[in-house]
């Protein structure tokens, strides 16, 4: 089994079948970081380009650490938009780092479909690390896989995402991703913020966090921009604070063994209490390691290694 | 056969034999791309260091990627203007780079002959990524190697530059190695974009570009940079189009089988039309390829390697 | 015998026997780098981060250099101050970066005690690579093994300090590492610039360098930072040139084998002049040189490797 595609764009056009090869490749990749030497021969001689057309500390460091736990080499290009603006398109670009023989060009964008156009005009493959207010597959895959881990299961599950849905990619891969699995799925968040046409996704939406809480196996606490209060999307942090943030008590309303996810950075005070972020109920840690093994599964997969042994065979091998 | 100097720090210095020295070392680069594993051992425990006194993605990727695909470990040193005015002085910066035992440092300084400079201060090998206006030698032997590898030879072949060619690092390198390899040189432009002196290196003048064209085998296409008009050397983009930018119309004036080149970024619509641009006769990209197998073998035989076996030898051993 | 902490936070912790262990362990290190593959295996599979929240070119780069040298995979992470105020506490970035399995996390802080709040709550290594005006201990160990290397011995030595002692964090590890390696330290500088308690700490301070240079083994000069001025900690660069500044002449005043220190980057002709910083009394680029086998050293005993053997050892079986 192997993904259809070159490239990973989003989570809207994998197959469950997919979803599910990179969630049980990601396993053995996460048991190579208990050893003294969390490296395997995987992509050697294979370059790996972050291409950042946006600053990221978090994804950026974890790609790159993926692909040189993979033994890949790798080029970081941060271009800064207002470089863009006077510089070469961006198929232009890829061209070039194709012409380098770029095996993977990792790229995040303030323009949501600019990763498929690139991957349209390159024989590289092309991983979309976050694409405006699209898609950031590899942060639902991730969000999947610490789900599973835990739960077991995913199918019939239910999980709340909390927040700026409207501006949020990982909220979007989060939702294809569990509807695929086979989760219920619910968002709770300022009416400002939350897309109306959420719901013929299959998604509910609820206004009120108190009720969206109820019975919840997981929690997804979405990263609070402050700086959209400038667009009047929500009238103060303060009122936010109020009814939207995840606290010790609100917490209380949902299953007693219910999941606190965040994909960081956290406004801890904002969007979620310190008291929840470091309880016994988060996982917002798990899911940085499980990102790196997640990321290293994506590289791995599209590779088009995965003809000469499964990553578990070839982890044991080293 | 091995180069004469440690430094590699301008085409104007090299004998025609250390230039062919170099290209004939490429082509066994070139042909490790197509290998699943794109990499020799070649620099294994050598470190280069990149040192760019002016921001670069495209040349400091090339020198990056070439660099561990020779296995050398590479260090980025951006370096702003602005820090270097209250920081140390270059020879400072270049004898500390040196203490660390640098085995190579790639410069790309504003300042025509830093490299020079730095290259005499110290025991490390100095590779001059663009000086100034006055050489670029690594892209000059890409040049080279592009045309020679479609082309079969140099010698006898019309080549014609266009643009900017007072202020272009590049042009200069290729007006220096296309007369050793025994090309017939041609320059169109406007005429405050032409150095007079040039007619002494034993290059043809043409204002007019339909003239310049006329049974020319190569046109390598200078990047203009916009922001040239504001020191009023070319009056208006409207007027640069109009009159030197390179398309499909123009592009018939030369023989049917002219090579269109340019060291990109480019300029769609400015001096290159995107139908010029996207042609079969147009090998940009053919050019980026070909600038990681040269700045390769640049690396390696300034290395001193080429004592231990060429480099072919050494690549099918791997 | 091996170091007491996981973390390397300052030479005021250590002890006489740690800070032996590791000068002791750097020179190997050093023999390394007269071998052409200067690389050992050491780290290979540790992922060493560099978390820099001031900029730094050099001792950035030294850290890079050292990690790669011992084969780890090193990722940077640059954090500009205005990022940090909105983003996350400093804990949480530490948190993620152990999620990802970082086995070393090289710190540069303007706060002094950051790299400790980060060492108390993460359990890879943190070694402090500078905290505001406290420590910078790697460059005290190299400026001890500088000294060791040259004298022979520290004990008894009288070493002097000059500059701006207040703000300098080379100057608070110098001054542990040779008290606790039994040299007698004297600091010279500007009153403002020279701590009062400083006496407590066995250092006997000379606001006239002339009567501070006699009879002194090593001189250190530190870098001032020409900002200061605009705080009015002293007077003019004219003034301080004119009282501080290491000439020749005043370089008599010290014994006749005095070494000649400087962390670099210097600012030639204000606390350095040329003649004495270019004289055959200065080591400052054997210092560079140092570092680079002490941060190796560094790395290589925090990473718990040496219960598998001392490094000597393991460099002669490459």
């Amino acid at each position: 089994m192997a993904l259809k595609q070159k490239d990973l764009l989003g989570l809207e056009h994998l197959e469950k079948k997919e979803i599910e090869l990179i969630l049980d490749t990601a396993r053995p990749f996460k048991s190579l970081f208990t050893r003294s030497i969390k490296k395997v021969p995987t992509l050697r001689g294979k370059t790996v380009v972050n291409l950042f057309y946006e600053p990221s500390t978090r994804t950026r460091t974890s790609f790159e650490i993926a692909a040189k736990r993979l033994s890949a080499d790798v080029v970081n290009v941060a271009v800064s938009t207002s470089s863009v603006v006077k510089g070469e398109s961006l198929i232009d670009t890829g061209k070039t780092l194709e012409a380098m023989k770029a095996d993977f060009v990792v790229i995040r964008h303030s323009l949501a479909g600019a990763p498929a156009v690139l991957g349209r005009n390159i024989h590289a493959s092309v991983v979309n690390a976050g694409d405006g207010f699209h898609e950031h597959p590899s942060q639902g895959l991730l969000d999947l896989y610490t789900i599973r881990e835990k739960k077991k299961h995913i199918a019939g599950l239910k999980v709340l995402l909390v927040g700026d849905i409207l501006h949020s990619r990982v909220a979007k891969s989060n939702i294809w991703g569990l509807t695929k699995l086979g989760a219920e799925i619910r968002v709770s968040g300022p009416p400002t913020l939350i897309p109306q046409a959420i719901e013929n996704l299959g998604v509910k939406v609820f206004y009120n966090l108190n009720e969206a809480l109820k019975g919840v196996d997981v929690v997804n606490i979405l990263r609070i921009q402050v700086e959209r209060q400038q667009e009047n999307l929500f009238p103060s942090v303060h009122e936010y604070i109020e009814l939207y943030q995840m606290t010790k008590e609100r917490m209380s309303l949902a299953k007693p063994d219910v999941m606190i996810m965040h994909p960081g950075p956290m406004n801890r005070g904002i969007e979620i209490s310190s008291e929840v972020a470091d309880s016994t109920s988060a996982v917002i840690y798990e899911q940085v390691t499980n990102g790196i093994a997640v990321r290293m599964a994506i590289l791995y997969l599209l590779s088009g290694n995965y003809s000469s042994g499964d990553a578990s065979r070839q982890i044991k091998a080293v």
